[in-house]
């Protein structure tokens, strides 16, 4: 297993899965939260759904939930930790190396009329 | 949701799925294939595991399962098809934008001591 070019152990599934991608990408790009409207609206997702990923990032400790109320109507801020941050950006490294992997193979492999190299 | 600039709705989960992009991505790097047990190496993968994502690649026209022989010994040639390929140089597009997006935003999250931009 450790010779395993194209095992991508470090794409951590709390973030790889698609719906968590856009929830945590829209949170890193707001220092000071988003609220759960807000949030719901940029990721494309419903109550249900958000909610059933906010729980589980939560859970891990990469992001927090503040309920409160603005006025009287409820508002539930979301925010990533530090520790989210921090997680996030090494993911992102490992997806910039899939990435640059499956370019390189893409680039021949997209010339389908081409001699392989 | 037209609207909602986080979906990531062309982040196909077919190839999305990360054992699917470790195999996905050796097989466009092999245009006459690999066997099954050179992929299962390459990925990291039990046989269970390779044989459950390369049915649902199968399924999905997006790969071949030649089972043949070498000799005595059985050998399952498994090769991405055109439409794979085709299909798979789409959602690396795709994947490349939502680094794009992500890695902006976090350029600005890392520096957790600087004053936000």
């Amino acid at each position: 297993m450790a010779e395993a070019p194209y095992a991508y152990a470090g794409l951590d599934r709390l973030f790889h899965e698609r719906a968590r991608l856009g929830i945590v990408t829209s949170l890193a790009g707001h220092v000071d939260g988003l609220g759960f409207s807000e949030l719901k609206a940029l990721c494309g997702l419903t109550d249900g759904n958000l909610n059933r990923h906010l729980a589980v990032l939560e859970e891990a400790g990469l992001v927090t939930l503040d309920k409160g109320y603005t006025g009287k109507r409820p508002l539930t801020r979301c925010q990533l930790t530090d520790a989210g941050r921090l997680r996030f950006a090494e993911y992102l490294e490992v997806l910039q190396d899939v990435l640059r992997k499956a370019s390189r193979v893409g680039a021949v492999g997209r010339g389908l009329n081409e001699e392989p190299a």
